[in-house]
């Protein structure tokens, strides 16, 4: 069932609880891959009934971003997501979450800000309100759905422990489950951005995981010193590749790391043709 | 029945929830008068059950006020909260409700911060970051409370409508119910800070409420331009009175008003003794 309005919604949802079934939440900016495919199979395995949310939610894109360009595919996603098991696509018009003609400003909107602390750093240094952008609406749509579980990739690690840490300090009755990252079997992650990458960039792509890998050995080696670690990422790295960071910081509350352990979680962000690639790896799993 | 933790009154409201009973939230920070009263009595009228939260937040308060001395009546509060028919009072400490040990910061804590034009004027504008507390803390008691309807006082004018929008904008499922404003015989709006003045600060006090009685008699009688309004304040004050503000906004979205109407909300600040009191009217009722 693929629904716009808030209004219905609410209305599905309040028949569900009133049945007592357990519902979880997949929320997605749609140009659904099979990243996105595992974490509904994992919902639709837990919870009673699933909601997709399929939204490009403008205020989690900053200027210069790719909000006009990124892939809307709202027709296959609703296929895709029907076909494992969701029970509603929820798919809002920017006016139906934002209200209509309103200027979309912490000037005119209530936000939900995570601390600065877990934001001024990894992505969310160069994508300033990012973060902001992206609690809000996931705030907004668990109050929407009622959800009791919601379903977050492992993917994007910054965004999952600041909305673990929004959820606890402000006491949303959610349940958050991490998905692990799905990958092709080059090893490159899945992401909505690698449509826009030519052939020639995929293959140019996969030295984000390669380095990450590479990371995981040395430190399986016995390797634990931080900056020894970071050394060999250098020579994978060719003028084809614009490093924007590498960082190895606590899985749990993003504290910066000088010595690795089990719980250290290793980030890197990197454009290959212009765009903007993430992966991650914790190194003791 | 008191509980001092989260979890109890969250497995208490599920209960409840189980039961399809309706809930009614008052928060409070204690100090609990006929104005608070007022509000349980009507939560009692229109809900199944009702939470009255008693809790002194210390991220409302800013440096330099009166957070340590604010008045603290616990015993009292249950008493006369339970008097009314209140079926649970919540009152955490603030290790509870933040974390304990927890820098109580943007820095570290997720925060829910209304929409900057609402905040940036009247009592906003002295009390920096105060509203981005109360936002804070009554979106973690509705998560807490699960509540369907939530009580406010009128007496709050800029933070009831501040409540609303947040609601709005973040989509809780809770409706904001406001209440009048409670008065002594004398016109006094009761406020538990009214406990910091002498009996003749009481007297003083009383130019809130002239002023603004004397607006609405002039409004009444066909005055509605703001200027000539705004003027005829002054007679009322003297050297005892250190107003803060006195401002014409309209009702529900605090837009300054040039010219007064039914919608028209007129608010006050004023210091006497030193003790910052608040008062307000809607020309229209």
């Amino acid at each position: 069932m693929l629904v716009h309005k808030i209004d219905e919604v609410k209305s599905k949802i309040r028949e569900w609880k009133k049945e007592g079934l357990k519902i979880g939440l997949v929320p997605t900016m749609g140009a659904l891959h099979a990243g996105h495919a595992s974490l509904i199979k994992k919902a639709v395995e837990t919870c009673d009934k699933v909601v997709v949310s399929v939204f490009v939610n403008p205020i989690q894109f900053c200027p210069g971003e790719d909000y006009a360009e990124y892939p809307r595919t709202l027709d296959e996603d609703v296929k895709l997501a029907e076909g494992i098991g969701a029970d509603l696509v929820f798919a809002p018009s920017p006016d139906e979450m934002y209200g209509k003609g309103q200027r979309l400003s912490n000037d005119t909107l209530a936000y939900i800000v995570p601390p600065f602390f877990y934001v001024d750093k990894l992505c969310g240094k160069s994508r300033v309100g990012h973060f902001d952008g992206v609690c809000t609406v996931v705030g907004k749509l668990f109050n929407i759905t009622q959800a009791d579980c919601a379903f977050f990739g492992q993917k994007d690690a910054q965004q999952l422990v600041i909305i673990k840490k929004f959820v606890k300090d402000l006491n949303f009755n959610v349940e958050i489950i991490p998905c692990p990252i799905v990958r092709e079997e080059s090893g490159l992650a899945l992401s909505s951005r690698n449509k826009y990458l030519t052939e020639d960039g995929k293959k140019e792509a996969l030295v984000l995981s390669k380095i990450l890998n590479n990371i995981k050995a040395c430190y399986d080696k016995g390797i634990t010193d931080v900056n020894a670690l970071k050394e060999t990422a250098f020579s994978f790295l060719t003028e084809k590749h614009d490093m924007e960071y590498l960082e190895f910081v606590d899985k749990d509350d993003l504290e910066d790391k000088t010595t690795a352990d089990d719980n250290t979680l290793v980030l890197i962000a990197c454009r290959v043709e212009g765009v903007r690639l993430i992966d991650n790896i914790i190194l003791g799993k």
